[in-house]
């Protein structure tokens, strides 16, 4: 079963972001996370909402078993997004790296969430392999 | 007169989305309705805001009569593309398949109604046909 | 099969009122307009809320196949017009002269939107034709 | 010149509501108070909101040369009193016999406020012969 | 004693309205269920706002002794029907077939509860009893 | 059947409590209220949110075949008490002494009246009376 | 009896002040309307707020009878104006040359209409005019 | 290392509450999960805020390493339960069963989350399998 | 007289609790710094809501005198306490350590504080010896 | 040491202000309150912004060791004064004589208590001894 | 041309007010950036509302030909000062040290802003320079 | 040291854009206004969120040494933006040609201010030469 792993905007700047709040992980590691976890994952990294709906969409018919995604600051603005999420049938993950309620006011919504089946902030890099264990766990129960 | 017919984010998955809110047509048969009433109809859809304000942009110059828009969801957040419909001073209509004011409360408000002439909700692929015999009629009365 | 045309407070001074924004249009026009694409049409105006709830009850037991409404200004306070509408369950379309989005704040908000089938604003006279169009139409389709 | 004294809903009672708030004045004193400063003076009283909009459309054509009002508890949500009066073209008045911004909070707000020239709350029956006095300036100064 | 029983907007339609929500019974079944625990009692239903007042401004004065009240619609925006419950000072109840809280969002807001003696909600015809042995009840402490 | 009675906080000081909203019923005659109409009633009270979840999930395998509840003031945000109620599939009736809705902001609310069946509110001692009609009727539609 | 005519920030401007809003009338003219209809009258002028708050302290032992304010911007934030005005216990009437409900939304709230006993706006000099009787009338009426 | 599972109001009644939301997992269920993962967890269940509160209290010096808490509905609105977690400085994550974002609007805020290191909604029973993994992981790296 | 002096969740843990807003100070000094003003002082502190409440009741006929009471978190949503405390007609006193309204949004609310006599927030222990002498003199002046 | 007791508007009329709230005591009364405690004072009393703003500006070097400040209703608004204060650095307790919790709405909000080190309301003239006590164990501590 | 250049409440304090935020410069480096563009330049410094509407008033007269304003606190609630700007027909640019969008919530509003021409926010004494550069651009252009 | 100037949505049609509120400026012009500041000068337009995003990400290692931003309407809405801008450690200046406080209400908002060093609004194409100045005097204080 493949697993795509999509990250939206300005996350392909981990490791060189605020080391306080995200740590010195780069998308690399959290790549490697997923990989720890299953063996068969695509990454994929956009900084255009159109491109990680187009790839959604597309997830729809070329076998892709289960979504983990990262939306970065999308997350707190984006139906477009919502709506591709919410067209795909597979199980679906959101992680954040950081504890976003404890961060500025509009990271506290997601628009995402309630199209996603799990939701997993503030482990950092462990929250990956969490996210890849959990949509497997949902995928075998189907 | 070319119409030009524009189609937002997730709309190019139409007839495999849930058919119980949009039915089962397609956006071919969106054109379709739309040519049933004029036959200079050219029609575009984008996933990416950016697409989609630069072919409005191109609008202003190269003989496009009138525009037909279903922005999907950026109709409730993108004043990007609601500053390139004010700049367009062709007559506008803006089109949703669904009565999205009987839906979830984020689609109950849309940023670009003000700056078009026109809405339509609910109507289904009717709704094409409909926008369709509005615009020419907008452009018949200037 | 009998369309009804209901007509809320304020649309009987139509062509005496603001024609900066409702044009030169009476209600006449607008009941002419709706005759164009159908012959069986009864226009139904009223300046009182329980008149016109009073009509829609009515229509559920006299044949009535369909229904286009403009509520006027109690498009945006009147939960019983709300109710007599849901209660009837032939096609409804809900039709405004002007782009209510562009007006007074107050306007931008339909309390009976959530209960109508379809809603057109901003088209002027033409929009009663559409609004005719559109009602037919649901009607065919059930 | 007609001046039309126009009283909305519960005014009848005038006089054997509560005298804290309003006094012991009943409906005819605060007619009487117009005439004093006016000869020519209709006093038209309605509990129904429909009716206060029809006999707002007869004044735009019967020679009606300024309007006095006081709608009662319309004042606060009658969107459909608003455009009557908005299509009236006659200097208006609204008079409110108690303060309102120092009572219930939904008195605080008044719809129509917006589209009358005067407005002049809390002075009690004077109040009338306030409003009669500023009505006619404002005849008199067109 | 004479009690009056008043029904606003749409509760004429009871019966056929949404079974689901409202069950069965009719106005008549209303009526009689309150008819079962008081002989003198006179019902009064009106679809419009300024009949409603209108009766409940004669009930100050004719030997009415007490009133239970299901405004409909009105309940979430009528204070001209608040003003006129306000000034009649027998004991008042208002009833409500089914519970409000559960519905809606504009459904959980009444304006008339706070002029009222006692509110009651949900209990469907059998509400009618209950409101019928209230309202005696408090009839017979004062 | 048994019928569970429930008092939230501070209503055991009924009787010495401010008279004017609650009158000098003692929660024995609260409890006596609905005994006259129902013979096998337990009364249970108690200051701790965790008391009365508690003793709502014993009910849900003891035999109680009914609840009536006045939470106090955990009615305004327990949203525990909420869930436990919801839990519970007897019929249900909340019910106040005192009109709520005529009283401070913070009451008008109640968190738990969209999880049970029937609320009344005003009716002082003679509400609970009501109360346990409603839930025997309640009980016996089943 | 002493009439104390005040004015808030701004208004020694009048005259020079937008014409379209505010006429040509300059605060002579004001002062002379007053002085029309009562011959004891002190005019003071203030672009402090604490000056006015002093003023108004002196007032309440002067044998000052009656005031008429017209606070400026400081009707819509001065909480201190406001305490110096419900001091004060001579008759109060509150003036504003414009309909402040139809300008800009901060000038549609005023903070010290609940203090005073009458407010009048929109009807330009006259007002002032009104203003006076008012005041006059409710000093007569002691 | 001991591990501290808390369980907060209702949570109790797992297993037989709601299956379509919570699926037929028992309380064992999830403390077996956590067990699965670490062998020294003690489970902790209260109905009462008080108790949870103390519980925490202890946890500061009774040598216990790590945090999994669901505090059921008190996630809403538990203050009291948000500064106990506060004071606590060991590694802590908060569980939810259901995807919180998807029900009703009360359930999208915690007002614990802030005072977390980690969240996980939506994911059944093995949310409390990831939540032991992202416990342990925070632990390790102290 | 004896003074009462009560403490909510988590103020058992003064003097371990962040150093930074709370200083060092214990729950003991706390009730030293009373006991210096006045020797007859009855220290009682809960995690509960409901204790709190019950001890409240005790008050009402155990001769206390006065209270002194820091509710803790519970000052921000208990309104069990709220109704507890106005239940009480002693003289009451709401102290808290620290200045709340230089702190987190939430806890710049108290819905205690309406039904007290004094609130003192900021001083710290020294709070605590302000509280006894205002509560003190408040009784003395009774 | 040197003590600033700090007043603003309309605290000059203390004792002929509403009794209800206020009291009988005179601003006199408070300064000696305050010198009972503490034998070098100096008291400063304005009714403009802008003194109280530049003697506050004074303080910062003219060897004032501490500020007892009422604002009076600058209190609600005046962010000007709450800079003034930020810029001070000596301790500073602000003191309300009445509960302006229990007051009307806007008295709720201070814009001043963020910056000053303790607030004490309610407490009547006893509150300035308080306040005194208050800034000098603040003073003594540093 | 003369540029005025107007100072509000505190900014006297320059030099010496928190220099992470402001910086050390004072004052008169203030007025000195200004001059280092432009040699007649009068400045002008009040903490007194009052004394800043004044000096705009005269400013109409006077021969000023630019202003270029810093109103401190002013900025986010004094309407009066932008009622005594909006007056002022020539350019008027506002300026402020600190970048006030990345401060406290009531700095990001200015209720000046839209009545100057231009607005500068966050270059420190650069600002000032630039704010002078910017005036008499505006000035140049008439 | 190279400056980038960034342009957001819709600004590629500046000078076709309507004139009133724009000018007849171009781009080219801006550019050129840059310019005439300073030497080394990388204009970068785009319509899309995404490769502004990334254009920023590039400009952290490519030597850009300062930014001078006109984010268009992405200005209200763009989190990711926000992003990208709080990720780059240059000095960022944030331009707009209009005054945005004085156009609708979404124009008030900035998401991106709080991350920038400087907000210019309103002065037209001087706004960019102010705008090279500032940016270049924050790099040379570094």
């Amino acid at each position: 079963m493949r697993l795509l792993l999509v990250h939206g905007p300005n996350l392909s700047q981990l490791g060189s972001r605020d080391p306080a709040v995200y740590g010195k992980a780069t998308l690399d590691d959290a790549v490697a996370a997923v990989r720890r976890e299953h063996n068969d994952v695509e990454a994929f990294t956009a900084e255009f909402e159109g491109e990680l709906v187009t790839r959604l969409h597309v997830a729809r018919t070329d076998g892709t078993g289960a979504v983990v995604v990262n939306p970065g600051a999308l997350t707190h603005y984006s139906y477009a997004l919502r709506d591709a999420l919410e067209l795909l049938t597979v199980p679906k993950v959101e992680v954040h790296l950081s504890q976003t309620a404890a961060r500025e006011r509009f990271r506290h919504t997601s628009v995402v969430s309630a199209v996603v089946d799990v939701t997993i902030t503030g482990a950092g890099l462990t929250g990956y392999r969490l996210a890849a264990l959990a949509v497997l766990d949902l995928a075998a129960r189907r």
